[in-house]
C-alpha cells in the first residue's frame, strides 16, 4: 500500500519542542501539557528546548535543537518570529522531516519585510525536505499518534479528520464534538498555510484509511482551483462538511487580520461545495450538529415525516413549528396507530395525536408508544426524550427526585449514571434497528445532571443515535441531510 | 392604595392541596414538594386532603376539604375530572377565594359533554365569587408568598412577570431565567383559560407594583379585543414581550390538542403585539434573551457599532460574520484608538482592529483596552467575554488550570469562585457606568467551570450585565431590541 506524502507528519516518532517556556502562566506551555496528558514521552521521545532550563515537568530541558538526542521527527516551534529562521537552519541541519510553527507575527501581520522572511524560511524548509505546518497555528492532534495541542482533548482515535485555519475554532470542534462522543482520526490547525495547505489535507484526507467524516474550518482559499480539486475526491467519498469563516464584510476583514486570507465571496464558496458534493455549514454549531449527523443513524432519514415524542404540551406546541420551520412536516398519526396507543395511554392530559405527549404505561409504555409511532406508514424519523433519571428541580410537576443516588458513593454513582445511559440509548438504537427507522434523541441541558447527560450523549454517539439539544437543531439538521442528499444526485451515495 | 380584583389569589394565606397522591412517583406530589422547598407551611397553613392517609411529609393529612381548619384560601386540585364538581361544590361550601386545577381531561379534550362539565363548574364558582386558574395548568408561582409549583424555583421575589398558557413552558423559563440571574414577581400558568385569561393577568401586570417586565407565552388569545387591550395597557408601561405558539399548522394543531385553543395567525398576532409597543419573541430562547436584555444595561444601546473584544482570531472572524449578520456593524477603531492599543498591545498574533483579540497585559490590561474600545466614537456596545477563572482544558493553547483552587476544601472553592464572578461583573459594571455604553458578556460554556458560569452570570443580572452563551444571541437580541425601540416611537420610553 502506497503513503501519501503528508503520512509522515501524523506519525512522527521523537518530537523537540522548542522554546518552551519556562513560566508556568505562559500560554504556550499548553502544548507540553497536552502532549504529557496524551502520554507522549512514554511512547516516543519528547525533548523540550530552552537554554534557560535542564528540567521541565519531569524532563529533561535541551539548549537548543542540536542538543537533543538523534533523531528528531517533528519540531513544534514556539519561538519569537525574530528567531525562527535560525531555528530552520537547525532544523536542516538536525535532519527533520516536519516542523510546525505556533510562532505567528509573520505574513498574517501584512508586513513586507515579514512576508518575505516567512518566503525564504519555507523555501529553505522546502530545498531540504522539510514540511512546514503554520505559521500561527496550533499544529498537530494525532490521538493514534499522542499528538495534542491542547488539554482536554480526547485519547481515544476515531474516524472524523478536522481541517482547521483556526486554532482556537479547532480547540472548539474537539471539545465541542468530544463531549458529543465524537473521536479524531486526526485535526490539522494550518494557519497561514505557508507549505501544508487546505488543498494538501483534504487530498490526504480522501485516501487516508483512518478517515471516515471530514470536516473543515477555512478562512480563505488560498489556491482556489486545487482546492476545488481536492475538495471534489474527498466529498465523492466521505461526508465532507466546511465553515467558511468571513462570510460578511466584517468577518472578511476580521479573517485578513487574523490568517491574512483574503475571504472570497460566499457564493463562490458555495458553488464550489454544491458541486464537489460537499455541504457548507452556515455556523460553528451546524458544523457540530452535521458530524452528529453523518455518524449516526440520522443519516438515513428518507423522508420529512416527524414524530414527536413526549416532553409536555406546551413544549410539543413550540416543537412542532420548529419542525414545520426547519421544513419537515408532523403528520397526524393514522388512525390504527392511535388505536394501538390508546390501548394502554388515558385521554386526560395526554395526546396521541402527533407530537404524542405521553408518558403513560412507565419506561414500558414508553417504549412501545415509540415502536408503534416508529411503525406508522407517514413517520420518517422518531425525536424523543431518553429516559434517563431526572435532576432534582427538573420540568415536570416532580416525581421522584434522584434523592437515593446522590447518597451512593462516587463511584457507584458514576456507575449508576453510565447504566443509565447506556441503557437508555441502546434501548433506543435497538429500536432504530428493529423498525428501520432513525431515532434522534434530545437532552434539553435541565432536565438530566450535567454529568449524566455527557455520558448519554456519548454513548448515544457510540450507539449510532443522534442527539441535540434542541427540537430546532434536530429539525434543522434532518432537514440540511435531506438537502444534501438530493443534491449529491449523481455522486457515490455516502449516507 | 386600591387593589386589582385579582391581588388576593397572588397572596393567600392557608393552601389545601386536594388529592395528594399517596405515591411519590406519582408526578402531581411535585406540588407538595415544590411548596415545601418554599417553606411554605412555616408561614401559613398548608393542608394535605386525601382520604386514604393521615400524614404526608411530615404534614398532618385530612379526608376531605372540609375538614381542613378555616380558613383556607386557596385550593390545589390534584384530583381526577370526574371528582372536581364534587370539589367546587365543597370550594363553595369552605368559602375558599380562588382554585387552581392541576385537574385536566376538560374543555381541552374537545369533548363536548366534557366542555359543558367544565362550564358548569366555573358558573358556579363565579356565583360563589371564587376565581379559578386553569384547568389543566400548573397553576401559581409567587415567592414572596411562597407559593410554587415545581422543585428548584428560585424562592427570592425579583421584579419579572410570567403569563403562561402551558405549564411545562413556564417551567422551562423559570429554570431557565433563574439559572442567570432573572427572578419573579409571579408567574402563572393559567392552562384552559376558563376564568382567569391572559388578559386579566395582563391586566393585572400593567398595574401590579412588584412587576417592572412582563414576559408572556401564549398558544391562542381567548378574546381578541380584550387581550389587544389589556397588552396595550400593559406595554405602554412595562416592557412586555410575547411568545406565540402555535405560529405553523402543526404547531397550531398540536396547540388546540394542548389547551384547546384556536390559534390564530401569526400576522394577526405579529400586529397586535406591534400596535400595542410589545414584542414577540420568534422563539423561547429570543424570550429568555429579551428579558435579560431589558432587565440590565443591554437596554440603552444606542446604535449599531459593536465592539467584540478578546476569544481568538478564528472566534473573532465567525463572532464578526454573526454580528453582521445579526445587522449590526463592526466598526474599524479610530486611529487614535489603534494607537492607545498598540501603547501596551505587541503586534504579534494579536489584532487591534475590531475585533480586537489579545490579552496582553494581563486582568490590568484587558481593563485599559476595554476602556479604551468603549471611548470610541463608533462603539455603542462592548461584547466581551469576562475575566474568569478558566476551566482545565478549556480551548487556548494552555495558561495555568485552576489546580490550586481544586485543592481547596469545598466551601472555600465555593468562595473563591463567587468572588472571582462578583469581581468580574463588577469590573463590567464599572465600565458600563463609567463610559455609559453597555457592556455584554459571552459565556461560552466549556470555557469556565459549570459552577462558577452560572455564579458570573446570576452576578452579572444582578449587576445589570447582559450575558448571552453565544455572539449570535448577543448580537440577535441587541438588534432586536433596537427594532423594538425605534417601533414604540410615539409611546413612553421604557428602555
Amino acid at each position: 500500500m502506497s503513503t501519501h506524502p503528508l503520512d509522515p507528519i501524523f506519525h512522527p516518532r521523537a518530537v523537540a519542542l522548542v522554546g518552551v517556556p519556562s513560566s508556568d502562566n505562559d500560554m504556550s506551555r499548553g502544548f507540553l501539557t497536552a502532549l504529557l496528558e496524551q502520554g507522549y514521552e512514554q511512547e516516543h521521545g519528547l525533548y523540550p528546548v530552552n537554554p534557560k532550563m535542564t528540567e521541565v515537568r519531569g524532563l529533561r530541558c535541551y539548549p537548543t535543537l542540536l542538543d537533543t538526542p538523534d533523531p528528531v521527527d517533528h519540531v513544534i516551534s514556539l519561538v519569537p518570529a525574530r528567531v525562527a529562521p535560525e531555528l530552520v537552519e537547525q532544523c536542516v541541519q538536525k535532519g527533520v522531516r516536519s516542523i510546525h510553527f505556533f510562532t505567528a507575527g509573520l505574513a498574517e501581520t501584512g508586513d513586507p519585510e515579514l512576508i518575505e522572511v516567512e518566503r525564504r524560511m519555507i523555501e529553505r524548509l522546502r530545498d531540504a525536505g522539510i514540511r512546514a505546518i503554520g505559521p500561527n497555528c496550533m499544529g498537530l492532534y494525532v490521538p493514534r499518534s499522542g499528538l495534542a495541542f491542547m488539554g482536554g482533548f480526547p485519547t481515544e482515535p476515531g474516524n472524523v479528520m478536522l481541517i482547521s485555519q483556526s486554532g482556537a475554532n479547532a480547540g472548539d470542534i474537539i471539545h465541542g464534538l468530544g463531549r458529543r462522543g465524537v473521536r479524531f482520526s486526526k485535526a490539522v490547525s494550518f494557519g497561514n498555510g505557508a507549505d501544508v495547505r487546505a488543498h494538501d489535507l483534504f487530498d490526504y484526507a480522501a485516501s487516508d484509511p483512518d478517515t471516515e467524516i471530514v470536516t473543515a474550518y477555512i478562512e480563505g482559499a488560498q489556491d482556489g482551483r486545487k482546492m476545488f480539486e481536492a475538495v471534489k475526491r474527498c466529498a465523492a467519498v466521505k461526508p465532507t462538511i466546511i465553515l467558511k469563516g468571513g462570510l460578511t464584510a466584517a468577518g472578511a476583514r476580521a479573517a485578513n487580520s487574523h490568517t491574512g486570507s483574503l475571504a472570497g465571496s460566499v457564493q463562490i464558496f458555495e458553488a464550489m461545495c454544491r458541486q464537489a458534493g460537499a455541504y457548507r455549514a452556515e455556523t460553528m454549531d451546524d458544523l457540530h450538529d452535521l458530524v452528529i449527523g453523518v455518524a449516526t443513524g440520522a443519516r438515513h432519514i428518507r423522508g420529512r415525516g416527524v414524530a414527536l415524542v413526549g416532553g409536555g404540551g406546551g413544549f410539543a406546541v413550540l416543537s412542532a413549528d420548529a419542525i414545520a420551520t426547519a421544513g419537515l412536516e408532523v403528520p397526524p398519526l393514522p388512525e390504527a396507530s392511535k388505536a394501538r396507543l390508546r390501548e394502554f395511554i388515558p385521554l386526560a392530559g395526554t395526546s396521541v395525536n402527533n407530537p404524542i405527549d405521553t408518558n403513560a404505561g412507565g419506561p414500558e409504555g414508553m417504549l412501545r408508544t415509540l415502536g408503534i409511532v416508529a411503525e406508522a406508514a407517514p413517520i420518517d424519523v422518531v425525536i424523543t426524550n431518553p429516559m434517563l433519571p431526572r435532576q432534582p428541580g427538573a420540568p415536570g410537576p416532580g416525581g421522584p427526585p434522584p434523592a437515593a443516588a446522590d447518597e451512593l458513593p462516587p463511584e457507584e454513582h458514576d456507575e449508576r449514571m453510565q447504566r443509565a445511559a447506556d441503557r437508555a440509548s441502546g434501548q433506543l438504537a435497538e429500536l432504530q434497528t428493529e423498525t428501520g427507522v432513525p431515532f434522534v434523541a434530545l437532552l434539553r441541558g435541565r432536565e438530566v445532571e450535567g454529568d449524566a447527560a455527557d455520558r448519554f450523549q456519548q454513548a448515544a454517539t457510540a450507539a449510532g443515535i443522534a442527539c441535540y439539544p434542541t427540537v430546532h437543531r434536530a429539525a434543522r439538521t434532518l432537514a440540511q441531510l435531506m438537502v444534501w442528499r438530493a443534491r449529491r444526485e449523481g455522486l457515490p451515495a455516502l449516507f
